[in-house]
């Protein structure tokens, strides 16, 4: 094992050894796929804080009895536009993708469609079932709501978490655009990696738990992170808890069951989902010519001195997969360990470190 | 006239003086009446800056023909959940208000409503459109775009608008949660106060137009507002540009006309509104009672140490309007000449000074 050497895993092998781990877990083959793809587009997109890192924890929550390995999706309430669904602690990526794809049918018939969802577990990242309404002419919204690890402004205990919402709009001949934050400064998973790493942060992603502000990740998260743009931050994080937790009949707030250091309870997370038909208001032809045109008038923006291109959004993570894709998924050290402690507890046979190369 | 002492008017005179004002320009009495209400709305919630500071523009752009005061609102396109419809460059107050009842109909039979605007004009602040949902029970959204004075994340000229966004959304026996954001780290109409009144703006506000940051209100004028958060204001701001433009089909970005220095083309604005029903999800009695709850909950947080209070989005706005109720409404020299110039321009036999009190 060279330490000093940056290891990669090419995206099949990648979806073998998580689909191989996760059919070993209990789920289904169809489930499995689901949650594998769901991680593998995270590290593809450079998004590594929700990649193969959360292998672990979604193994061990199986373990536990706390993510349902064969849960009953069931439909509480609907109405022609809107669906309340119930995840009953499945995975949150079968939970998740079930509830966008409703939205879809939904805006198909009625133009737009939200689902909430009550009893789901982590999703993964937001974008992937926004995303899934772009091949539908649709524009995806996708939300969901986090365990308490965020200070409302001016506060400095964790009370809301860093809620992330994302919008995924298609273009023409340009990649859609693609929206997926974190209402903290930067995502706790950026901290947790930091920590990992014995790497320092930067002095406006968290406070230590005595209200200071922090560069040392440990520190960090035993505080609270800060929300992106202050109270403005804040204040959509307040409101994507609502969304997601009150309209829904999930937990909320300081109520909500922990990931990682909480080996009884399952989350209750809240999601909420929605599609727009694009068609129901304007020709696509014509929305993905004006796509086009705006991104190309905002990329043509005078640069500041630093810069020397402007970026909207998601094209960097476009940017991102297409290299990871043709280069394979870079992973360390840390999530090495952890798949081949997996395959070793599952009596897998297959050794991960035969799948990297350097 | 006291230059130096605070001048007050209070909320009945300012409806007169302004509907007085507006009938004056040509405007129904019920178009004007709604107009009144959404500038006085600003005002009592202490968002000046949208305010009675307005009226001398709107009445402006009326006599040039840029607001039609007889607009044929009319339905271009519409499913069972939306509808597009075209503002006839009508005061934007008047057809933003009509868009959100749509949402609120369609939102009473589908569980949501969206409705997008083309043809429409400045509309003031968002929250009076969002917050039209509160008394159906129901979660109000509320976006516009608006000319281009800030620049993307990365650049340094003006491509953008500020384009704010509204959630309304009610509680028990607590006020409502609004949050009622522009998507620059402040709105702009703050530096125009700013440079009125000869004041200083911070450092992390607005670019001159050399790229470079700047304390100068007139300089940031020339030169480009900042997106809050960095790049994530700044892709929301692109996000909300779509939903409310090219969901519509009015004009965008750098395309959009100018408010104050065009006298000659119409702005063309493009509106975003939706209705979520809460009773379409869950028990609204148990929605309010939540909402209490996480509103109780937010505000126990431990605060920071410069900070006596923990403010849940729209609290301070609700308390500016208690506040501004009982005491009268603030109202600046520039403000008032503007007033006393429309009454005369009118001959209306109103003098605005015999309104106010010190």
């Amino acid at each position: 094992m060279h330490k000093d050497k940056n290891m990669y895993i090419s995206v099949e092998n990648a979806e073998k050894l998580c689909t191989s781990i996760l059919i070993a877990s209990g789920l289904s083959s169809k489930y499995a796929a689901i949650i594998a793809d769901n991680l593998i587009l995270a590290e593809l997109r450079g998004i590594s804080s929700h990649g193969l890192s959360r292998m672990a924890v979604y193994c061990s929550r199986i373990k536990n009895g706390l993510i349902n390995i064969n849960p009953e999706i069931s439909v509480i309430k609907k109405t022609p536009a809107t669906v309340l669904i119930d995840g009953d602690n499945g995975p949150g990526q079968v939970v998740g993708l079930k509830a966008m794809e409703m939205c879809i049918e939904k805006a198909s018939s009625c133009g737009t469609g939200i689902c909430t969802v009550r009893n789901g577990s982590h999703f993964g990242i937001a974008a992937y079932y926004a995303m899934k309404a772009l091949e539908h002419d649709m524009i995806g919204v996708a939300m969901s709501n986090a365990p308490a690890t965020m200070s409302p402004w001016g506060g400095i205990t964790p009370m809301i978490g860093t809620n992330p919402f994302c919008f995924a709009i298609p273009a023409g001949k340009h990649r859609p655009i693609v929206l997926d934050c974190a209402t903290s400064v930067v995502a706790r998973g950026k901290i947790i990696l930091a920590e990992k790493e014995g790497r320092s942060i930067p002095y406006n992603w968290a406070l230590d738990k005595l209200g200071n502000p922090t560069t040392n990740a440990s520190e960090a998260l035993e505080g609270s992170v800060l929300p992106f743009g202050t109270y403005k931050g804040s204040g959509l994080a307040i409101v994507i808890d609502i969304l997601c937790a009150l309209l829904s009949g999930a937990s909320f707030g300081i109520h909500i069951g922990e990931l990682y250091n909480n080996p009884d309870t399952a989350q209750n997370l809240g999601f909420f989902l929605m599609a727009i038909d694009i068609n129901s208001f304007v020709s696509i032809d014509i929305f993905r010519q004006q796509m086009d045109q705006m991104i190309e008038e905002i990329k043509s923006c005078a640069k500041a001195d630093n810069n020397n291109e402007i970026y909207v959004p998601g094209e960097i993570e476009y940017n991102n997969e297409k290299l990871n894709r043709e280069r394979g998924i870079e992973i360390g050290h840390g999530v090495m360990s952890d798949l081949y402690r997996l395959t070793k507890e599952y009596s897998l046979g297959i050794d991960p470190f035969e799948l990297i190369y350097h």
